[in-house]
């Protein structure tokens, strides 16, 4: 059961900037058999313009939607990208100038860039976890004068996490967290990591990747008090690592809380929860969000996060910790759940609670 | 600069127990150059027993040395096996009847296996940790009434991990690890993981290995009062995860002390640091026993611990922690410096100590 | 547009031997969803009989079926298991007493072992490319007195590669054939190879592998004469290899033919090819059966292999040979088009040929 | 036993250009204990030029020789680099101008680049087959009026198949080849192939491999007759692949000759063979140049061309062919034997040939 489109029976239009890159790709790939949106316009670099889309990007898995193979990839210009609602799969230098550039003219854009995460007035967004932080949208629009707006998703390994932490932080309030990560190849998009690099070993350093993790699921699991989010008040240390798999980042967690939870409570805490839009039904949204295992050797990114529904979050070996209250293994798909994916499913919030009207 | 043989001008005859398994195999491949040991004797179980070595071990890498292919394998009883210097790389099952029975014969025994580790009457040895440990061996053979003892080396993860965390326990008192491994697939054995479970992908469990991650270190860094070691009061947690990388097992450890380190003090401690036995010079024993790297991305399995002095443990990524004291990633190779080759280490120690007289 | 079912509303009750292996696990997960069949019995070896499915076998990849997870695992006895049609999944050792007795109490054996397959009075199919060899199946029941029959399909390898070759044979007449594989880990089940073995490497020789490709060929592009398959007059050298990939069989070709192709033509006749069941619509039927890749780097086993239809065998590379006539490569799903999927596109045609009649 | 130095008890300074890949690299790590050359100076692209040499290569293996690492990167060019001897490492592009403007100046330049294998006046050299081939450098200075000249050393795939011929050709005629190759990535230099497109599949293709695999070896087995090397008279069919292994390119080869050898004549042909060289006793020089395994698993990239001497090639699975006379399978290190090692080689017979004298 899914739910009925917002927009009546068309299909919102909505452009893809970074359309080439292995994130850009999984828009396209997403966003072909997408209920609710259609991509009319693939922009992405000087290089790329001009060209068709086919030519322009070398497509990575499986078939290129037949829809967008003769679409001319377009300049990241709002001049010439006129579509309300636009997915950003830009890298931060780029987005830093073309995402406002974007929301000034008017556009709603779905960031995935770390350059506005952490700006005071830019929801970062999880609809299961803090859907009312898109009261920010307002914000936003009356400091910087904009029609569009800028709307983000976290950082690939951040969302996983979150999503294994906010059961818990929920019921128990979290404290300390200490994250260490196995990440998957394609989060460095194409070409990215050198196979020489990385075959058969580990690379125990992701740059700039740590910072990310250790300050976005403070304001993820933030309040919002209407007019900015009040940071939730835990300290988080991560080691970021590299390793030799396609897709899922997996994250070992050891964390203390506000009020110890028993093992048993936590299993509950995990396995009771829907989040905050189940009642929603959004196109995108995994149902559950998490998928709790019981075999001591899961969840795994290969059998588990690149396996079925590609948006839930999968957590195992929950258990006490000696050191702090509870540990345990989360490992969600980077691509799907951690980029591509995540922007989808804010558009779909934004879109049941009307904020891309006129799109 | 290595020291002169203990044994004078001949080479003292050992037996190398489960001889055909991965670490067996490294023990004769270590001990072919040696130059105070000669394997004299191989022995397995009674699948093997009465073969060829060269027929009966499915030998893994490189040559097999000459000398060991024509050696008729032994079952693995002190009766005949009468060597007196015995390195076990046995599995604890079998451990837990045959090294005993051969201690009682009078062998000293140089163990793998987790079965008596943290007995209390056993060494669990490392030479440039805790040489003094190795009082624990008149202990045990007043209370077991052998001619000769058990002396064991530690788990091929927390041997890594403790060498590099000694000299900041010795400086600044270790009280709380959060260790985090990545473990290559040579950790267990031959045939050991399957193709299909690893390629690609990260196992979040290895069976009954975190209980050894977690209760190790702290004998390990206890304090031999003449009568037993007293533990290192500091608490563990560990997570330990399976890797597709064949041969070094890597760490990402967090950690709290009595003292707080300044970063550089902490640097300082371990680029000093050089063991308590350097000036011996041991034939196996690594100089420095640490390496510290300065490269964001370093120390890796495969560009570091299996390449150049795999006794070395690298250590990399110094800096402090958010949330404990200081963190730090190490790696070391999981069968040199974490089986053979620390067994062997150990047998050299007790050689110029005199404790293999009569060998 | 699938062909309606030949047994109108209700799905056949079948049966998987071998369940519990990797191709019997397919078996199940392909039949899951299945239009015309239901998988009613599950049934290995005694070891894993009497247990509940979901509990004797160690499901490897995505979620197990729910409704087998329950049934509880049978002997492969026909006296227990009573399903008119049975796909076999099972070792050529337990297959060579098992498939015979079920054909004898009068069931429709599909089987992937090698046990049968080149017996004269058993059809080794490929419903693309020889259909009319089930006319073997009233030899075979003549010849051995049974209601039931067994059927067979190839081996893995041979299976892409007679599908990649038989729009060139059809056309110009194939005389010699030179095959080098690569064949994934998947196609030596689970545990298989040993990781330690693979990882990184590759291993040039895969147990009794090339006698299967340079006979089965032959009877596949023979013709049946209404009473045995005349062989197709070419030789085949086969070379294969191990390679650490998960799914997918790659093969590089080079043949030469009666009349001489040009590469156009060549292209054209596997282009054009639709094999000769196109018009039946079957449900497993991949459409078209071949996808002519025209990047000079493709096929690859992940990117096509595994990826989209697992049905299709992907060609690309071809090109003149400076030695023999022309050459290419191909690579298909070793255990989808190569193993489950081929059976039960095997049933399927049965079923539409009224074979499965009393089912 | 290794043979006196010619240069008496100095080493002889070189240069290696292109010092900072993964080739030269390796030319940097086997010439640090090298008994007759000393390398002085190290020359790269401009980017490099000026800077530390230990800051201008990022480092790949193991640790970095220390007299190298504070030599100073310089321009590839002969004003600036005076060595008399100069390896070289330059890609095609830049080894087209460069190698010519050297051998002017009147340097002797070993070089691994394609540019000038095939010129009629240059020697594609390998000492153990061809050795006689040296001659061309007085008919290319002669030809070209140079003081220097160039020789070159042969593709890293062609010279593994090419040592696995010589045996075979000098005995029985080589007549027709069909060569299928498994490529090891470090082929492809640093950061080369992405590992987004290799890790856990194959590619089936690599740019220009093959028309190299099909000239190279007729010209190295080829006869010269004091002024041109009259190619040998057979025919190379290669499909050349990219597999996820790090060292070592393993090729599967089926061969017919003039005069058909029975597979006891031709093992006894490769198991005897020492090759042109072996009473010179070169440094470099493998004895003997071919392993002959007899295990039905063997050889392997990793457990064989990437162990022991990386100069050996090794030969297995030697057996008739259904389709051609004979057939078998070689893997050989590709940077070690294909290139660095194989320059070095080269310099080495040049040395004791007198052809390196005022060096």
């Amino acid at each position: 059961m899914t739910a009925p489109s917002p927009f009546g029976g068309r299909r919102v239009p909505v452009a893809v900037l970074g359309a080439t890159g292995t994130v850009g790709q999984l828009f396209i790939r997403l966003l072909a058999d997408h209920p609710w949106f259609t991509v009319t316009t693939v922009a992405a670099s000087e290089r790329s313009a001009g060209r068709r889309y086919a030519d322009a990007a070398r497509w990575h898995e499986g078939e290129m939607p037949g829809e967008v193979a003769d679409l001319v990839v377009r300049r990241c210009d709002p001049a010439v990208v006129r579509e309300r609602v636009v997915f950003s799969a830009l890298d931060s230098a780029a987005a830093l100038d073309a995402e406002p550039a974007f929301a000034r003219a008017g556009a709603i854009v779905l960031s995935n860039a770390k350059s506005y995460r952490m700006a005071d007035d830019v929801p970062l967004l999880i609809p299961e976890v803090n859907p009312d932080h898109l009261g920010l949208v307002d914000v936003q629009r009356q400091a910087r004068g904009w029609d569009g707006a800028i709307v983000t998703n976290p950082n690939c390994s951040t969302i996983n996490i979150v999503l294994a932490l906010a059961p818990l932080h929920q019921a128990f309030g979290l404290r300390r967290l200490l994250a260490v990560t196995m990440q998957a190849i394609s989060g460095a998009g194409h070409p990215g990591v050198a196979s020489l690099d990385i075959l058969g070993t580990v690379i125990p350093y992701i740059g700039d990747e740590e910072p990310k993790v250790e300050t976005e699921p403070q304001k993820l699991l933030g309040t919002f008090d209407g007019e900015r989010v009040v940071m939730a008040p835990f300290v988080t240390s991560a080691h970021t690592n590299r390793v030799p798999v396609r897709h899922g980042h997996t994250a070992c967690l050891s964390m203390s809380f506000d009020r110890h939870p028993h093992e048993s409570e936590a299993l509950a805490a995990l396995r009771g929860w829907r989040g905050a839009i189940a009642e929603l039904h959004l196109p995108t949204a995994p149902t559950p969000p998490l998928v709790v295992h019981e075999a001591p050797d899961r969840p795994q990114p290969l059998r588990d996060a690149d396996a079925g529904d590609r948006m839930q979050v999968h957590v195992g070996r929950v258990r006490p910790d000696p050191l702090l209250d509870l540990r345990l293994v989360c490992t969600g798909h980077n691509v799907v759940r951690g980029a591509a994916g995540a922007s989808i499913l804010n558009a779909e919030l934004m879109a049941v609670r009307g904020l891309l009207a006129d799109a």
